[in-house]
């Protein structure tokens, strides 16, 4: 019902800039009245949550809030029903990935709607990054199981609200800067609100064609550089600056690996564009590596034209992605440091077979089991999206296009290589794969076990 | 010095097909030479063994045989210094990668060595794998440890002479089988020997250009299928078939994987072929599956040629590879087993976080120790490949041939795809590329760990 009323909102900017409002109300009467049924029969009942609860609400909720989501592309002709549910999940995944052809041609509300799916996939996706998926004890993520406290089942709910609550405001706020900061730097209001909503949540829906580089703004570029790193970092952390707490800010292992692998990367990349005679490196460097890393997926230049090197290593950041607790997709940050120090611990294992150095992270020890966690959501990761890029290859398309196709849908990115590269659209793709990288999309967004947990026979069982 | 004694193997062909001796004269004289001393200051020495020394016998060992096992190419002004070498560890290590551009140029002397240098390459790796490998307990592959019994380092000794013994006998006697069988389809006696010996130990060096496909034979290809499929098989199994254990053969889980890993391929490859209209599709589908998931790497057909799903199949294959304890390179189905069900055990946690389900390999409990090593190995197994592309597409090379470069040398298969596809060699690349993907050839046999130790501290200080 609440995304039924939201979806008033780009109705009233249709009204605004005189678009057809069929398409806007109608979902938003179909979404409340499909709503009603289940808040009435919701009403009253204990509200309490188990972990194995959580899997389902969050595995149907992103299923159901893409299906509705989906209605104002549909009814106002503009996709079809595959494509509209498409776009509607690469919209509330904060993927970002588009079937729109021709997006300056878009009416503005369903440009709006389209910037507000994502802007309420990142409100979500970091609810359920803090608040809930320690509590699922999965992929490693029970790491921070300790900062949560009480994970009694009857005290769940009451605890997430409180977290909501926090990391909203924070959400928000930033959001509200970014506006100003894109107003202030010459946007107009329209594309500084939609721009501001699809960087804070790294989802990457643009206003225009050729994304922010439509707006030829060095300024504008930075500005959005810096936001997209706002939101890729830990939640948590902005909390703790907003409280003052800096020192744990400064000696978060996993921040420092995240700015050390966008640095990285970046001087990298501009090196090369350096060495090709590029008239401005480290702005274009820095803004895609930035943006791939945040997975967020805007573009200022044809990465597609770059040296094979560049585009490979921005490949390799596509699979990893920014800090646990963000908006950002990908395997993560802390499971990049955990995977490695796990392997660092193994080979130390293998000089000293009897000697025990448990891996640390911060000044607490690592549990075998959650390195073993780890491993396996790695091994998911890798699986999930070979087998999805299968899938696209099984439609003729060659093996760079079907791997970054399956790689930038499960770390929700957005564009990739080959065939879908920054100057291409997922259009082209049949519906079934499509489909594919659409359950793609939600599992990599899901944190992947969420999704594959819907798939046991354990949790169907009583 | 033994080494030196087998190069007057290849120098004996020479002689009787009237090519130069010299360089093979010189070779065995060489190493004898560097020998000598070293086998001196060790005789009458404790040849007792600890862990820690197999990783420093085992990691030099294999790159003295390389730089020795060079000198025939440098010597006969076939290759460059650093061409040798690349060609002399595609030998020890079975990868079967070439440098050569006219292989049906070269004389026969040179030919059988190379092929030599994969037979004992194969023969040093499957004492390694069986009687080594679980006793440094790194890969997961500590689970074997209890079949070979009292790893005291003591008793280490004569308790890998006899296991070599016992193991060296049965790759022998297929070896010799092998060469018969060819002989019966009609090859050469030189062709036979040589590629028995490449085949046995799923090398892949040819004494043709055009590789296997060159004889035009189904009957040979059908022979090599079957030698590379037992090649890729656990040694340990065999000698089982031959004591009559049949039934813990027909129950090994890894087995029944790498048999349905093979079968499931080859049949989807073979229905991929048969639809582009060839006319024998399950031939060339079998042939080429079982090549690369041997790791062998010989070649009937220019696969570059087949659909881009069949392409990336076998590059999945590559990335798997054969069974742990055979001389097959590769991932190992042990380890795809193992990561498969720790992904299973992971997702049954998340849904039952206090249930104990332990992870079972055939009957025993794999504890999460080993599963975090398994981890660890695949972490290290995909950084490396991926390090070692990066490297490659340093010098230009676009991101299909630096992947599948890095992903042949490190599976030890040979052939990639791109500008290392089935009809390319490995000769245009750079010094830097080839010594890179030689470190990684090495690493990847050597269960990567094992050269891995050498580069940390702990092994160093006391």
């Amino acid at each position: 019902m609440g995304l039924g009323a939201i979806q008033l909102l780009p109705g009233g900017v249709a009204l605004f800039y005189g678009e057809a409002l069929f398409p806007h109300l109608a979902s938003a009467l179909v979404t409340v009245v499909c709503g009603l049924p289940l808040a009435l029969a919701n009403s009253g009942q204990d509200r309490r949550m188990r972990p194995r609860d959580g899997f389902l609400v969050v595995g149907v909720g992103w299923l159901l809030a893409s299906i509705f989501g989906a209605l104002p592309y549909f009814l106002s002709d503009t996709l079809s029903p595959v494509d509209a549910l498409f776009e509607a999940i690469a919209g509330f995944t904060t993927t970002g990935a588009t079937v729109m052809t021709h997006i300056e041609g878009t009416p503005h509300g369903l440009l709006l709607w389209r910037a507000l799916t994502q802007w309420l996939g990142g409100m979500g996706i970091i609810v359920f990054a803090i608040a809930i998926l320690p509590l699922l004890g999965i992929g490693g993520m029970q790491l921070f199981k300790a900062e949560v406290p009480s994970p009694v089942a009857s005290k769940l709910t009451p605890r997430i609200a409180e977290t909501a609550r926090r990391l909203w405001m924070i959400y928000g706020l930033a959001t509200l800067l970014c506006i100003v900061a894109l107003l202030l730097a010459g946007l107009g209001p329209f594309d500084a609100i939609c721009h501001a909503l699809t960087t804070l949540s790294t989802g990457g829906f643009s206003t225009r064609d050729a994304s922010i580089g439509a707006f030829g703004s060095p300024a504008v570029e930075w500005i959005v550089i810096g936001f997209m790193l706002f939101a890729g970092v830990n939640f948590e952390l902005h909390y703790r600056i907003l409280t003052r707490q800096l020192r744990a800010v400064l000696g978060d292992v996993e921040l420092r690996w995240f700015l050390g692998l966008v640095g990285s990367a970046a001087v990298a990349i501009a090196w090369l564009l350096h060495q090709g005679g590029d008239a401005a490196p480290l702005r274009h460097s820095a803004f895609q590596t930035v943006s791939i890393l945040t997975t967020t997926g805007y573009g200022t230049a044809d990465y597609a034209l770059w040296p094979a090197l560049a585009q490979f290593i921005l490949l390799q950041c596509m699979l990893i992605g920014g800090m646990a607790g963000s908006t950002a997709g990908g395997l993560k940050s802390l499971r990049a440091v955990l995977l490695f120090r796990g392997l660092r611990a193994a080979v130390a294992r293998a000089v000293h077979p009897h000697a025990v150095r448990p891996v640390k992270y911060g000044r607490a020890p690592v549990g075998e089991d959650v390195l073993a966690a780890v491993g396996a959501f790695f091994t998911a990761y890798v699986g999930i999206a070979a087998a999805a890029a299968v899938i696209v290859s099984l439609a003729g398309y060659d093996i760079l296009t079907s791997v970054s196709a399956a790689l930038t849908a499960i770390s929700n990115v957005g564009p990739g290589l080959g065939a879908v590269g920054p100057t291409e659209t997922f259009a082209h793709f049949p519906g079934y794969v499509k489909l594919t990288l659409g359950v793609t999309m939600i599992a990599g967004r899901l944190e992947i076990f969420t999704v594959l947990v819907l798939f046991s026979r354990h949790f169907w069982s009583r």
